[in-house]
């Protein structure tokens, strides 16, 4: 593929050079010939790398550094780095103000920093979230081809400007990704239940036996679905701190669901009810089965 | 391979011919030519297919028929069905005994049925149990080679005959397992963190996220994480049913343990305590990389 619209001659600059910044940079350079990237991180080291491996062209520690130089901004900081990022971008956003986004995990708490740092949110300012990532982290995992058949959610509002939502569009696309949009909210809920929750739970799982008499016997014996709901434990301790403290009411709220529905399978168990117990299971699978299916059937790759 | 022991020359008989009965099946069937096996399913479409699959060379309904007939006899059923199933072999077994194995999730349970059977633990019966399984169940999803670097743990007391074990050994080193012994208790204990508490979770998560407001939408932004954490989910429910009854005092010490720890996990997000919940994050990720990288090693597969 090459560029056709914007996107082809675009000078981009990427805040975080970890895995989801270094995977976009990844995927254009993979991409588009002519893309120029420029990227910031703190890491020196990071910076060095990721010119060696000719994911950027252009490396700088400081993020204002970034906005005399390009025309769309990513941030791809832990979420929690946001607010300072975007303050120390203000500045010359303020005077030259440029297509921007991120790719947090939560949504609602860029929206507040942006509200703390430009006293609302900018029309060129367009919150988005890849749903994509691996237990795997930083530069070295990179993948150009992460965000293929994956969701992207952007979030606009009626003040967003059409251009960058149509840059943004065109950038994802690219990607190979699936945009969709939805509100702040809305996303937060979402991602509480079918992501934060989960890695809570096997976070939470593996610390539990890893804790327990048994040590690390119990993961001797561990077979192929102990290892796929452990996997995500392996996931970035930084980047899953600054979630649980981010999006604390959505989670707090799906997590006090799940424990009532712990609570009466262990009543369930306690009492041998096993016609309880079987329906759950048999619901379970339904949807679990009818879920994959569609998703399957739409991007050849859930199962 | 082909068989230089025992096993190569063996009429063996296969009581229920679902994923893992038919597995076993089609792994002897692969690596040794002249292996006779008969096979047992209540089902007679399954016994039909299970021949023109050429898994088996014979095929009955009633199980007490294969023991005029086998050397060694293996019970693939549902853990609840396992006394039933030895109830109708017993007068054929306690007339000429038979070395006789099972492979089921829970073994105090298969214990206790050969205590309601035949009195005491046969010293030709030893329980075993494959560390092995898929989402996917039936004889359809039969894989030859799906015990291949699994562990299965049989449980021998002092009373075991060593010609047995020994002939059990060789059965599951020929599928390519790694085979290890141990008490029935422990079994039980370890079994019910590392495999009973993850499929109860798993079903519990889908059940509850399928049945909240977002119904379906939540899956629809599920990214890998929540794939694999929620595929056991799509598992046997009957299979389940039995395990969960099975198995209910060890499943509820550590699913109590588990709650106790959902229960900090939530107290931490109330609080935003952030050190507490990082801290977990960073213990759980150490121990789940630890051990993937042992296993990985012993095995070549965990990751």
């Amino acid at each position: 593929m090459t560029g056709q619209g914007q996107l082809g001659s675009l000078t981009l600059g990427i805040v975080g050079l970890g895995l989801i910044g270094a995977s976009i940079a990844a995927g254009l350079k993979k991409r588009f010939a002519h893309i120029h990237i420029t990227g910031c991180d703190q890491s020196t080291d990071i910076l060095l790398q990721a010119q060696q491996l000719q994911l950027i062209d252009a490396g700088y520690q400081n993020p204002a550094e970034l906005c005399q130089h390009c025309e769309l901004i990513v941030l791809a900081v832990p979420v929690l780095s946001t607010q300072p990022v975007l303050a120390a971008l203000a500045p010359a956003l303020q005077k030259n103000p440029t297509a921007l986004t991120d790719v947090g995990s939560v949504k609602g708490v860029v929206a507040d920093a942006a509200q703390q740092v430009f006293g609302h949110m900018p029309s060129w300012f367009i919150p988005g979230h890849p749903i994509a990532g691996s237990e795997f982290s930083g530069l070295s995992a990179a993948d150009p081809d992460l965000f293929c058949q994956h969701a992207v959610i952007l979030t606009p509002d009626q003040h967003s400007s059409t251009q960058t939502l149509e840059l943004l569009y065109e950038l994802w696309q690219a990607l190979g990704a699936q945009v969709t949009t939805m509100p702040i909210q809305h996303h937060d809920e979402v991602l509480a239940g079918t992501s934060h929750l989960p890695h809570l739970l096997s976070y939470a799982l593996v610390d539990c036996l890893a804790n327990g008499s048994d040590q690390y016997e119990m993961f001797e014996y561990a077979a192929g679905g102990f290892r796929d709901f452990t996997r995500i434990a392996a996931s970035d301790p930084d980047m899953w701190h600054d979630i649980s403290l981010s999006n604390a009411e959505a989670i707090l709220t799906v997590l006090e669901r799940y424990q009532r529905q712990l609570e009466s399978v262990k009543t369930a168990i306690q009492q041998r009810d096993g016609v309880t117990l079987k329906a759950m299971f048999q619901r379970a699978k339904r949807g679990r089965d009818y879920v994959a299916e569609q998703l399957s059937k739409r991007r050849g790759h859930f199962k």
